[in-house]
């Protein structure tokens, strides 16, 4: 069922997102999950015309929300058909029911799409606690999947929002022995958002070939680079799930570990989980600044990343750099707290390009220009703990009235 | 010097505080730290009549300010007259230079108290990255000493503070052989509160006789469960200090460990460091409400303890208390992100009594009550892991958008 290639002219295929690659349709619908008369499509469903092979990476919280607990298993069958979400109700902490309920979503999508119930994928973003809405949720997805089409990934992109005011999506391409390979991305973010794996749905598919052992290689390791990078609110989220689809409609060979495809191919993927991770941070709650961390000179690679994460996640320096207030010792208390090794005598820590701190003392660093730097787009702040040879980054946001006020009122 | 018991009816000791002890006299003085003209004394000072055994416990930030590392130093030589500190300043990343500062605090004490400079402790508390203001400072030691009288502990408790709204100052008294031993305590909080070993500034004396080595002893046991299970914003400060003196001028005889009087010494320094630490977390940065967590059936305490602290560090679960928005959920999701074990088939989650989880589902609580709780003074939320035997507990406080206005901008 898959498409030729290139596009036929009068092909509905979005620029980016999901459906951007060949092969897959998305269709949304409105079943009203928080139940006060929200008028958004809050239920969605992501097809591949063909078999996918596919990967993911889910939460590390003890705590696993029920279709986290449903994909897993899923995933273990190899080829994926569907992925069907939906937000306003996280399906957590609801027992042997919301197992239920998360199996009832996976039944109703196969027996639209015509696939095994395995070859179903399932994520869930919202309240936890409360049980979902079956009674809407089954004939939305029924709607959903009817709907489905090639245009429909911006649409899906929106209805697996929750607090986010932004949808995300992303595309890469690249190309190996002459066939060019699309790579489309979505993904929800805005609040407990510390993931440990991927965070809160993230949708990456592909029409390019990958056999689902090359996925998984590849996933941890990029997700560990992008996703479990970003910090929000030092809060791991009970349902982070991040999932790839390939499945091959582009045409050409297969693409075998260790080939220049591969290499091209694990590329563009990464790229595309760092936009969505990026855009996540952007658009956390409350947020009007994103900034990265950069740390070098840890002893290594993993300490770097704990200082930088550390640095990113503190609510002095966030507060701070909110404020635009040039209290960069902060960085330093947050660094010295990460249990990274440092060597205070040899570490220099950069914002924007001052200097204000180098060899154990604050040189007479501009602060005016350093509050300037907080305040711009862009900020990057960079550190060397003058130990080694470890690299790391972080991308974090600022932290605002506007956080406190969205969640000290988010279920009432 | 110290004086006779019982005191005399001129006495001028208070009734609590640093001075409440016998033979602990205190004096404070304005140096304008911060340089702004400030009104308030910034400095102050603590002195034994005779020499105290003394014990402490420090920040674990690997950033430490130079009054640490001169005050860790000066522990080793066993007795201590007098104690030296000022707010608005951390004499943090300050280099050689701060470590200069912070011996001529020192040595200015310990010549106006006529000791030696290694019986001289200090402190400091403020903005990081900042070089003291010595030539300020040194005559307000002076003043400070001075001045120093049984009375002065009050004023001394409102010269340490920084974004403190009020004092925290403690007493507790113990019998033992017929003798009424008394200790008091001082402390300032506010932010950058994650101790992990003491917080920020914590004074304690007592009129009874006890080697450091015992007071070692007690400290850092009491200190893991008090200051080490309070939170504000996960922020671990560069200038944790807590310092115990203990200058026998009560009377009777020295205290042997293993005691019936141990016991009860141990007892009431515990008492007197869980007041404080308490008191902190109550007028922690824009806050209006505490919270504590009390968690059992883990696998053992130090399970329970985390779990209790990621529970009240969780900034959902604080916002969540803020707005007395009855999400519960995030509560199980900070546990789940805590590394300890649960069991959540078995796991029981109440908040002010209403039960909102049991046996892996939520029970038709009663949201308003749970509403209700969140804004009611003296909340408790209890989780019990389903796991074994082991308890701990956790002190925390909301989040609110004046935290955040507070840390926007603090240095300008």
């Amino acid at each position: 069922m898959s498409e030729a290639r290139p596009a036929a002219p009068q092909s509905e295929r979005p620029p980016e997102g999901v459906t951007a690659p060949l092969g897959f349709r998305a269709g949304t619908a409105r079943a009203d999950v928080r139940g006060g008369g929200d008028p958004r499509d809050d239920v969605a469903v992501l097809v591949s015309d063909g078999p996918a092979h596919a990967a993911g990476v889910f939460t590390r919280n003890r705590v696993k929300a029920a279709p986290v607990v449903i994909s897993a298993l899923h995933l273990r069958h190899g080829t994926v058909r569907a992925v069907v979400a939906n937000s306003g109700n996280a399906n957590a902490c609801t027992g042997a029911r919301g197992l239920g309920d998360a199996l009832q979503m996976v039944q109703e999508t196969a027996d639209r799409v015509g696939c095994d119930p395995a070859e179903v994928l399932v994520a869930s973003t919202g309240v936890i606690g409360r049980a979902l809405p079956m009674d809407r949720i089954r004939p939305a997805i029924a709607t959903a999947c009817g709907g489905a089409s090639e245009a429909g990934g911006a649409a899906a992109a929106r209805a697996i929002l929750t607090t986010d005011t932004r949808p995300k999506e992303t595309v890469e391409h690249f190309e190996a022995d002459g066939v060019v390979y699309t790579v489309g991305g979505m993904a929800k973010g805005a609040g407990m958002i510390h993931p440990d794996m991927a965070t809160l749905l993230a949708f990456v598919t592909t029409d390019a070939a990958v056999d689902a052992p090359v996925l998984r290689r590849w996933l941890g390791p990029a997700a560990a680079r992008t996703f479990n990078r970003i910090t929000i609110d030092g809060d791991t989220s009970t349902n982070d799930s991040c999932f790839v689809l390939a499945n091959g409609a582009a045409g050409g060979a297969p693409i075998e570990p260790g080939s220049a495809a591969a290499a091209l191919a694990a590329a563009a993927l990464e790229r595309a989980l760092l936009t969505l991770a990026r855009a996540i941070v952007a658009d956390a709650e409350g947020a009007t600044r994103a900034f990265t961390v950069e740390v070098r000179g840890a002893v290594d690679d993993d300490q770097a990343d704990r200082a930088a994460r550390t640095v990113a996640g503190s609510a002095l320096v966030k507060t701070a750099i909110h404020g635009a207030d040039p209290n960069w010792g902060r960085i330093l208390a947050a660094v010295g707290r990460s249990g990274s090794e440092l060597a205070l005598d040899r570490c220099r820590v950069r914002i924007g390009g001052e200097v204000v701190f180098e060899r154990g003392v604050a040189p007479a660093a501009d602060l005016v220009r350093v509050a300037a730097a907080f305040a711009a787009p862009g900020l990057e702040i960079a550190i060397d703990l003058g130990c080694g040879e470890g690299c790391g980054r972080a991308y974090g946001c600022d932290l605002s009235p506007e956080y406190v006020r969205i969640n000290a009122d988010y279920t009432t």
